[in-house]
């Protein structure tokens, strides 16, 4: 085989160097981080389900999106298109073993095969919590608790809940008169109002409502104040459950500033039916980065328990990107500490000798593979961002000396070899 | 929709709870610690790949086992058959970017589209660590150390790390006149000596030495003794890897007694070139739970330049099912180290105000979400192995004390509620 075959990638599919990798493991690694802290745990489910697991839950438009295809023994397969699909028939098969209410996040790649674009992947990231087995409002102030903490522990300073309540929409729209089953079609219409405005959202709305009332619900919708105000203003409808969530909130000690009652807020999604939420960071231009809401039964499609349960999704590609974009990320690097040089073969021994050394009190070094010049020994700890390269060449050797170049500063210093570990976790926290 | 879907998964891909999750992630993770404070960083390259990058990498019988289907835009493509062909692609696109010598390392899942069986997965994960760019023999050194360590931080004690050269067996087959050409096929025979035995493996090799020779062979690679012997009756080869390999090792302070210089250690694939390597359990018969090698030109199929490299795979399942039978993971649990009950509604916000304080203090703690019966909520702990429950009725309220149960002595202590974090982390390191 003398052809050479073309190294390239699918578009829509991405490639991660391991400096990208470094910045995306640590970001997935604070989210988990707080998820563990909550006592949520993970579960896998496989990347190949039957079709008939996944047809049938995304719409017309979802099926046309799946990488679908026929196994060696003629079963129809398709690739894992969201979490919550594999979730639901998971909780369907193992609901008796699983402790009840089920507290579990994902965070795992997806497929759709759709034509890729700016930030349109054909495989990316889903980022999951939920907990399922519960109504108590308790779990929706516990996952705000948890939204609230990924986005700090992250650094984001800026950021905004968004809540509203799915009954409240719909109390709200039965006092106008609008019937049950018109109400999804006008909250679809609702969630476009940030993207077309009101005066669209108003003619869209013109099968279903009269001028008059559309202008009082958009009022309504729209107005502003604070979320005690806005609490007052609909409490005729008879729905509580904001201001209790709000209360629940504070117990929680999330900070009343993250928290915003948008009456505005629709979600599109059919199967919201209480508390929805979103999360937006006003300084960056990016649309949601973390969204989700209260639903009803999960498990319908698989079995006749109903399940309901609270959850949000996390945007992990965006808010990577938003991460970047406030220079949160800039001091995330690789993961040696020290790069020990390589002089000549008969210095190896002590080089290795250091290596063990450092490892042993839990500092992560390296060698220099070979006795190159110092320079491209350099040049690999500069390339690798090491902060410190050791020397020990003879003459260090025999005064039993190290010499330490941290790499930032440029700055050299020679030591004596026992006070090496001592030095180095000197500037350990830096 | 009202028939039900079965909410099963294809054979041969398998569900994980979150019980055996955090036992696979414990061990996943130790593997990563270890990999990084080598310097080793990960990669991440796309699950579906175009047809032509993997095909003619894995022979007819891989390409058989592909998981190969048309996208909708009529392109051919198909599942990530192992990490190292990827891993090609991505290094013959990138090297001039990439820190050489390049270390890393890889776990993540991939797809073959075998007959299930015991042991034999659809879906399954690769573990992999490679150094490449260099030809130094001190690369073949840090990969013993690093698995070395791997297997010594899960708390194996009795491993062997079993070693050969190629290049020796190659110069053996050429001293005993057998042509460059028909030495893989001896190789690959060699490969079966454990499963066969001597007679069966002398019957292969008729064709291509005589009686004599074949005993010769045998004898020799069969031959029982130190180390130190076996690098004795090889030196007349004048291949003299092996022993500069073992040098390095010492200096990696590695003990001798887990690495033996296994003369009949053949490894059946075809492009291995210098040292090889095999890890065996000798308490458990699970055959080889780690293997690689060194090889020469790893992205020979996409780009002209040269990278030779050294590195092994790690098989994952069977060490988890290892580290099982050995009872070394009995003791990984859920992460929640705390439940707090809910009394009642009106106690609720105490259970909340006692979560946020230990939360605060880095321990992970949860609320139960109902004010069920609180044999209900010590179910719940018991069935996610949480080792404390606190109780904080409207008598522990009024005098400002909380009462801790630990779920495995059912020893039950009520103390002053400031003194709660401070008793719970005298529990810590147990």
């Amino acid at each position: 085989m003398s052809t050479l075959v073309t190294p390239e990638i699918l578009r829509g599919t991405r490639d991660f160097l391991p400096e990208e990798m470094v910045k995306r493991n640590y970001v997935m690694n604070t989210i988990r981080a707080v998820f563990k802290s909550f006592g949520y745990g993970t579960i896998e489910t496989p990347v190949i389900e039957y079709l008939s697991t996944l047809l049938g839950s995304y719409g017309e438009e979802g099926n046309k999106l799946l990488y679908r295809f026929e196994d060696n023994g003629g079963r129809q397969v398709a690739l894992r298109y969201d979490q919550t699909v594999p979730f639901a028939r998971l909780v369907a098969a193992n609901h008796r073993e699983l402790p009840m209410p089920f507290k579990r996040y994902e965070i795992n790649r997806v497929w759709r095969a759709d034509r890729p674009a700016k930030g349109r992947y054909r495989e990316f990231y889903q980022c999951d919590v939920d907990i399922i087995g519960t109504e108590s409002l308790v779990a929706e102030g516990e996952i705000a608790k948890v939204v609230y903490s990924v986005f700090t522990t992250l650094g984001f300073s800026n950021f905004l809940i968004k809540i509203n309540s799915r009954r409240l929409i719909n109390a709200i729209l039965q006092s106008l008169g609008v019937p049950e089953g018109d109400q999804i079609s006008i909250i679809r219409i609702l969630d476009k109002i940030e993207k077309i405005g009101r005066s669209e959202i108003q003619k869209e709305l013109a099968p279903f409502l009269d001028a008059k009332k559309s202008a009082e619900l958009l009022d309504l919708i729209l107005m502003k104040g604070s979320n005690q105000e806005k609490i007052q203003a609909v409490a005729k409808y008879g729905i509580s459950e904001v201001a209790e969530f709000l209360d629940i909130c504070a117990d929680y000690e999330i900070p009343e500033k993250h928290l915003e009652f948008d009456l505005s807020l629709a979600r599109g999604l059919d199967y919201y039916t209480g508390i929805i939420c979103e999360v937006i960071l006003p300084d960056i231009d990016i649309g949601s980065v973390c969204g989700g809401g209260r639903y009803d039964d999960l498990c319908g499609r698989f079995c006749k328990e109903k399940f309901s349960g609270m959850g949000v999704a996390f945007g992990f590609d965006r808010m990577v990107l938003a991460l970047e974009e406030l220079g949160l990320l800039k001091d995330i690097v690789t993961h040696t500490e020290v790069l020990v040089t390589y002089f000549s073969p008969e210095t190896r021994q002590k080089s290795i000798f250091l290596v063990n050394l450092l490892q042993k009190e839990g500092i992560a070094a390296e060698i220099y593979f070979e006795p190159a010049k110092l320079q491209k020994q350099l040049k690999y700890a500069d390339k690798k961002k090491i902060p410190f390269v050791i020397f020990c060449g003879p003459e260090e050797i025999q005064k039993h000396e190290v010499k330490i170049k941290m790499l930032k500063t440029g700055k050299e210093k020679t030591i004596p070899e026992h006070q090496l570990i001592n030095y180095l976790q000197g500037f350990s926290g830096e």
